[in-house]
């Protein structure tokens, strides 16, 4: 490949270069992700089972394991428009700071209301459920993004979105709320008493901020009990992979445009959604051996899904009423510590991602909270943008990396994702620069005690 | 001019072609602006009365009315390349949503942390400042947006930033301050018991909130009575529209690019840093008779100084340390209604803006806030970007306009300046989605009781 002289800062795509069809990595993995089973008589899910829960067409793209591409709609394309194609940058000022040879470059998802890759999906999931006539959609969101992605979705569809906000989140971040009820969105405090699943919570646990798991419970049975209305989901589903592979279709083409290979892609994963799309088209060619090239996902050690959980068949929510995932996971009663910052909380990670992670395609790390801080700080003062907490997993170990170079003298191309913006995680930063933020590293018998809620299969 | 046939949403220069100058446009006046004078004397300052104050290239550049081009240092433009060029939008959604046969374009500065256009005088005069070879530099800050933008910049040359925040601001905006301290200044409420004319405003008016000329008086007093220390200024002063000035270059190469010509070029107007720089070159070729264009000011009804102001001397700040400016003003005794949301609050408008309006080539507009929050949520909606309260004033106008189109059935050419997001103001939009939002206009007898306060030049 031949090497551009002189790399731009930012490495933008022309509008027309914007991907026109989505890539299933599905369709490259030699061992299939595991089907999702129905917990009632543990027989793979079929399109009509899940018919009442999502849109029609979005179960076609969660079942389909070997089309490879799907055409992006128009509507869909006309909307990516608005804040896409989003700017590959080369972290000429962090290099400099870490005095590393090594090339960083990151996919910087943040530019748009939302503050994060979320739209992506959200806006993908939004066009389906109009265009199969519905009213409205639910959704849970814990840190906001997801809230927020898809109350601008529904605003630009003219659909209802109707919220479940965790508890704790819908208090501490009012102003996440209000921006969605700016979108014209209805946002509801998780666990509520507008819901069977809600008001049985509330009644066992007084007092509860509420998760991610019960907010997901709710959601989904406002959906299945409201005429006009699906269940929507902004990560580990292999539909939301499938959708946000547009930041790894974007990132190699953006490489291709400067000659670059990557020898590290780095993304942090919660549910997996912004990691596995970041990825899709390098695993691709890594699987056909096109591409010699390490893929590290990067999880919080309070929530080590990955690095500390099990392959198993799991619940998604607390409540129980979603199908089985066959996902690393803590199990569904794991609950993160409290004084965890930010997003990564979900117990268990897409099936997809667990596939290849068990196959030996990708590596894993997690980082205590302190230390993703510390990078982001950095970050910010040197490259300017403020990231999100959960971007900042990926952004510690960039810089781990590069230093290792600086050690052995390698140039190395580091790529990682730059998932969002920070400017709702302000508590967060206040604690750290208080000193009163701690790293809470799950205790082995309190793992053990929630791996004894998985299910038996 | 030769039109593209398809014209992309977003129009962005390559990164080669930010300008390598920014542009004076004080050169191209007839009627220069009226000199700064020295409150004692009542004659023009000089450099070295300002000296003890300001940077010494800036005041050179303060004072310069003749030189048409300064250069951008290296290091500025490397800095810029960070978050510049800057998009260019065309609003095909609103003027969708709208109905219109106008062509509306916007300039969108907020794609940085600091979420505004302040960062390119920022860096501008932390630059001056770190090449003076100076230990740090003083600030006042109101809604904080350029309080953030001189922190990013001074983490960038490793200098100390004090910044005076009006305690109002300090107090109901405490992620602003977080951003602050991300970058490593030290954030201090005004008033405060720090500064002799803080400790005087306290005894006087015990309780006091605080206001941006408070304020201004703290910063100017640590900075003169500090070694290796000077003021810097967000607004109002002619070095800031010289550095603004790279938002219009780079809003007219866009528009050559695509081989438009802007019939109304529309700006938000606090002090004038925003619409000083957007038309700037637009202002110079319409003096020049080469552009036939309106150019609109839009101010909040509650603080008018355009529209209401007295075009005479004044104080620039509430404790007359600075020296006295020639402006349209509303008396540095004048206080913004409390209800109001963001910025825009200052009592003066820049000398050069003033005399361009005062000599016919400017418009000025006044709108009511509840009507600027509709355009803002109209906008949030439609073009995804939740725009601040200060840049809202403008989307208010140039709604307007694209309305008046539609009835004329004129197809034209409508770009304003979207300086910023909104993200730390969802305290207003929640008072505007509340039905909380009250509109204010100053009484006739309030504005005779402040112009009373002007000093007799």
């Amino acid at each position: 490949m031949k090497r551009l002289k002189e790399i731009p800062y930012k490495i933008y795509l022309d509008e027309k270069e914007i991907p026109n069809a989505w890539y299933n990595l599905r369709s490259a993995m030699i061992n299939k992700p595991a089907p999702l089973l129905n917990p009632g008589t543990l027989k793979p899910m079929t399109a009509e089972e899940l018919a009442p829960v999502f849109c029609d067409e979005l179960i076609a793209q969660e079942l389909d394991n070997d089309t490879e591409y799907f055409p992006i709609p128009e509507e869909v394309l006309n909307f990516y428009k608005m804040y896409r194609p989003s700017p590959l940058v080369r972290a000429y000022f962090l290099e400099k700071a870490l005095g590393t040879p090594a090339h960083i470059y990151y996919k910087f998802e943040g530019n748009n209301t939302s503050g994060s890759h979320k739209l992506n999906s959200a806006i993908a999931q939004a066009y389906y459920a109009k265009k199969q006539g519905l009213k409205g959609v639910t959704t849970e969101t814990g840190a906001g993004q997801w809230g927020t992605a898809l109350s601008m979705a529904c605003a630009y569809f003219d659909l209802d979105c109707k919220v479940f906000m965790v508890k704790v989140s819908y208090e501490q971040k009012p102003h996440r709320r209000e921006v969605m009820r700016t979108y014209g969105a209805s946002v509801t405090p998780s666990p509520s008493e507008s819901t069977n699943i809600g008001r049985k919570i509330l009644a066992e646990f007084p007092g509860t901020t509420g998760s991610l798991g019960c907010a997901i419970s709710e959601a989904v049975e406002v959906a299945v009990s409201t005429p006009g209305y699906r269940y929507v989901l902004g990560s580990v589903l292999n539909q939301v992979l499938l959708h946000q592979s547009v930041i790894g279709l974007e990132t190699q083409a953006a490489l291709d445009k400067i000659g670059v290979k990557p020898d590290i892609v780095i993304g942090c994963a919660g549910g997996g959604s912004n990691l596995g799309g970041l990825i899709s088209p390098f695993m691709r060619d890594k699987i056909k051996g096109k591409l010699d090239c390490r893929i590290v996902a990067v999880e919080p050690m309070s929530c080590p899904s990955f690095t500390r959980g099990i392959y198993a068949y799991d619940f998604c929510d607390t409540g129980k009423v979603c199908p089985l995932a066959k996902m690393y996971t803590l199990g569904s009663g794991f609950i993160p510590a409290p004084n965890h910052a930010g997003g990564l909380r979900y117990h268990g990670m897409s099936s997809v991602l667990s596939q290849l992670y068990d196959d030996g395609l990708m590596e894993a790390v997690s980082v205590p909270q302190t230390e993703v801080f510390k990078a982001a700080e950095l970050f910010a003062r040197t490259e300017g943008t403020l990231p999100a907490p959960e971007s900042s997993h990926a952004i510690k170990v960039a810089i781990d990396e590069a230093l290792k170079c600086r050690e052995t003298g390698e140039a190395k191309n580091i790529v990682f994702g730059l998932t969002g913006t920070g400017y709702f995680d302000m508590v967060a930063y206040e604690k750290f620069h208080d000193g009163l933020m701690s790293d809470y590293r799950p205790s082995d018998e309190e793992l053990a005690k929630s791996f004894a809620t998985l299910p038996k299969v």
